[in-house]
């Protein structure tokens, strides 16, 4: 950061990190004291990799108004020192307080960027992704690169539920678009994240026994969520809701619940996002909403490392409970979270099938029996992602009639040992019968 | 109308109505004395059949409030007796008076609307229709029945340019959609009609020798009209203008104009809505700006009882003037205009080729250099009305891997004399490769 902030011009920001405290010794989190005497005059807020934490430097800090007298946010949490003063920690809607004082991209810097992550996805065999949470910016940078042809990935964008008067209001309905932009999904936040110990759980966590994490922002109250999700149930938007802990995917069954009662029955394809600890309680009603589960399964063998030190053995047990979830009949969508996780599709079907941690000390899968095979692994990946954007008819499978996307491989990964399967490489990418990215053209 | 007040529930309004004074003896203005004393407690609101003006009985522009003091409003006429005293009849943006506070259409019934209107389309051969003003609870029926399947039309939708945020916020751009459902345009106002007397011109009208028409409210000030197509413009909307009178249509030039020198070169298929009394000095420039002529022969034929009328044979000379627009270079799409005009397209073949009048003055056509031939009517309809909504590689012919939109009509219209194609019937319309409507299975 000190080296950045050498060539960085006077008035810009140093952004980006993904930096995790649990791969540094101590495991701490880091404060704004490690980097402030190196950055004197330049604003920095880095993130944690989760994306539910933040460091500012003080010059940051300063700019936003932060102080001992700010109070946290609802939603928030400002990490403060022993005398109350802000640590530069900053979790979940805390981190608005920063960010709202950030110059947002320019329209050229977005489309760069666009760039860079379309041929990103393009060599790593990425054919559709679901986009969570986009500003309308963004969506404004996929159309423009949809009508110059552009667009080598297909885009389902799901803009924020604070936004939901935005879509209901102009009569468009879930997966509105076309085969390579659709809008119509609305993404909605429970709560925080496992690692920033925000993820909202019935009982505290095992290593901060005062804190069972917190409900986010668009929860407060909960009745404000519930009446947003109403308004965008009844438009026939689709509902992709953010719950880590298990008391907020409780609350969140509850909503989709009242949901179907109050509006009866439909082809709404409820989705929750990561729910990543189930209460036992609730597989079963999950299953009788017929609520997808949006998961992704590298965070089970990053997490793995330390889950059980934060939620002890019971829940995480219940923790990315793949197999526990088609025992129940439950519907699967596999991602990546990216840029949370790396993009590479590869690694993913390697966590689900080998559960294997990244320490190297679960060699034959953390809660093994929550391991998925390989066929059970691409189902859910393509059938299973195509029909949590509605999209089942036209791809998700090799098809006559459906959209030529496909991807060829180096090795053939339902015969080769799973723990190989990280290190198949793509050899080329086909969208729409065109090939968008071809390894032996590399250099 | 006194008929229909009998049956109708206390509090409803009697609406509708496509009145045409031209058509009655003697040919003028109707006043609310007319119906008054058959509807003493129903409120009347019946449109002349070009939508720019409508009658108000006593009990409509009481519940309106409007009297003899209220001021005519931008862009609109109250008309008035000798002493002030409003006659019901309300011009173009006068009608809004009385508009807001009709009650609006519940979901139910425009659902059933869009359903009968969707089965009409059908019966007479009509694969894709270009909405301009759609409601914005129209688009919402329109996805209910996309997500149905039961949209046979493929549906081009350009809500009002007032409202031209609402689009631009989420960042899609001209045709944004599907093949059954697009957005992505915005339809905008110049002026009103030649038959209400409010299409703007240079020079006064003939037959009303101190009015020359109105600019429309969106045009005032024009400065408004500009900065909205500008805005519209950057985000990548389409502009489709009504635009009448030739001056209407000399400062929609200007402004087209202004847009591309501001924002450069771009396929941005600007429109403008009927085109219909061309100033002699702006064909040039229209066809340099690109600017599509969306224009609806069926007009001629009607209008062209009583043009020459209201504004001599100079200017009628350049009214609809489909050939000259051709010989200049420019673009033409073809429409109904329904329901101002009826939506058979039959009948706008038949009009674009015969120019002969309603009347059955002008056998051999109403200013008949302008006539076009039957092959040049159906590209202008076909393909110049594909290329005119950016769609001109997915319809408008009969090709291999375009859509399978197609009808069977009863008579070869390339070959049988031009008189007789108005009595051509729809054999069977299909939609998608399905048939829709067949001719057959009906009684």
């Amino acid at each position: 950061i000190g080296d950045r902030a050498k060539q960085t011009p006077k008035g810009e920001w140093i952004m980006g990190g993904d930096w995790d405290e649990t791969k540094w010794t101590p495991a701490k989190l880091p404060t704004k004291e490690l980097i402030d005497p190196v950055t004197p005059e330049t604003p920095v807020f880095v993130n944690r990799y989760d994306g539910h934490m933040s460091l500012a430097n003080s010059v940051a800090l300063q700019l936003a108004g932060v102080t001992a007298k700010t109070p946290g946010p609802l939603g928030g949490v400002i990490v403060r020192d022993a005398q109350g003063n802000p640590t530069g920690a900053l979790k979940d809607a805390a981190q608005d307080l920063v960010n709202k004082v950030i110059p947002p991209l320019t329209h050229e810097q977005r489309v760069k960027a666009v760039k860079r992550a379309l041929a990103h996805a393009a060599s790593l065999g990425v054919t559709s992704v679901q986009n969570m949470d986009p500003d309308y910016e963004d969506i404004a940078v996929y159309s423009e690169l949809l009508q110059r042809g552009e667009l080598t990935t297909r885009i389902y964008a799901a803009p924020l539920i604070t936004q939901v008067d935005d879509q209901t209001k102009i009569g468009i309905r879930h997966a509105f678009g076309g085969p390579f932009l659709r809008i119509g999904a609305l993404k909605a936040f429970a709560d925080g994240s496992l690692g920033s110990a925000t993820a909202y759980f019935f009982q505290p966590f095992e290593d901060q026994p005062n804190n069972h994490g917190i409900l986010s922002d668009e929860m407060h109250p909960v009745s404000l969520m519930r009446d947003r999700m109403m308004k965008a149930d009844a438009a026939g938007l689709q509902l992709c809701t953010h719950a880590i802990g298990d008391q907020a995917i409780s609350m969140i069954l509850d909503i989709y619940s009242e949901i179907t009662k109050s509006h009866g029955a439909a082809d709404r394809r409820f989705r929750i996002e990561h729910a990543q600890h189930m209460a036992a309680k609730d597989f079963d009603r999950f299953a009788q909403l017929h609520v997808i589960a949006s998961v992704q399964p590298y965070h089970a063998i990053d997490d793995g490392r330390w889950a059980e030190a934060r939620i002890g053995h019971d829940r995480a047990s219940r923790t990315y409970a793949f197999r526990t979830f088609l025992n129940h009949g439950m519907r699967l969508a596999l991602g990546t979270d990216w840029d949370v996780a790396a993009l590479n599709p590869m690694l993913t079907v390697y966590a689900a099938v080998t559960r294997a941690t990244l320490d190297g000390k679960n060699p034959n899968g953390w809660f093994p029996e929550q391991k998925l095979t390989v066929p059970e692994t691409i189902e859910a990946y393509t059938m299973g992602s195509a029909y949590a954007e509605f999209q089942e008819n036209e791809k998700g499978s090799i098809t006559a009639g459906k959209l030529a996307d496909m991807v060829l491989l180096s090795d053939d990964i339902f015969s080769i040992p799973p723990e190989k399967i990280r290190d198949v490489k793509v050899l080329k990418t086909i969208v729409g019968g065109k090939i968008v990215w071809d390894a032996a053209e590399q250099k």
